[in-house]
């Protein structure tokens, strides 16, 4: 937690560097009224967080029901939330652009794997970020999918 | 991510020590067949996790409609994760021994708020721990409510 309160614009810079260089996500879904909730691997191609997932997941069928998703970011004490609508592509069936990015970022490549692995794509919507109580206010920095700042 | 693979035992161990000492929980609720996600402050009574938030909140509202919620302790790569039954308990009414519980783990008295708050209280079912791949064999060490060593 730190103490000072970021503008939207240094909450902006720090959430992109999170989702250029964080390891994973916390990714939950909505199945059936039950939650879902796991850390994934993912990259990030600008617009988009990527993550996989065995196709037979409760993370996949639930994106794929739904399609949507709740991503978090960082500790709990410097979270960026992330409402994003969600895509769920088989990874044999992907655009080479989704599947290179997925494997250059995390050095893994789900379409070797036995198992049929699913690319689950999401596109924010809408992004919180605050580090402590004092940020609560102005935390909204995505809305409707444009930055605010 | 440590290297060696913990037993069931020393992976128990290593959640009570979470549950007892560490500042928040991530809280996913589902309601309206979406997820919600949120990082909340959380005390540990022996059996069962508490936290609290405003009435209003989606985290109250889902648990309250489907008494279900899932918990995530620890950073992605040294996680646990909680199912439990969830039953939602407005403060002014919740027996002393849970508010008094919450207030002295966390320094905060959510009965003290001009907000109506509730206390979300989470009796786990199934608690999975792993910190690398290595451990996904043996995650389970909770089941059905009872540890499994």
């Amino acid at each position: 937690m730190t103490e000072a309160v970021r503008d939207a614009s240094r909450r902006r810079a720090d959430t992109v560097a999170r989702l250029e260089n964080d390891i994973d996500v916390w990714v939950a879904t909505a199945g059936g009224g039950r939650p879902h909730l796991v850390p994934l691997s993912l990259a990030w191609d600008g617009t988009r967080v990527i993550v996989a997932t065995p196709a037979g997941s409760p993370t996949a069928t639930n994106a794929a029901a739904s399609g949507e998703v709740r991503l978090a970011l960082g500790p709990t004490r410097d979270v960026t939330i992330i409402e994003a609508a969600a895509e769920v592509v088989p990874c044999a069936d992907a655009p080479d652009p989704v599947a290179r990015t997925y494997a250059e970022r995390t050095g893994w490549d789900p379409r070797e794997e036995d198992v049929p692995h699913v690319y689950l794509v999401a596109t924010p919507r809408t992004m919180r970020a605050w580090n402590s109580l004092a940020e609560i206010t102005g935390r909204t920095i995505m809305r409707d999918g444009g930055w605010t700042a």
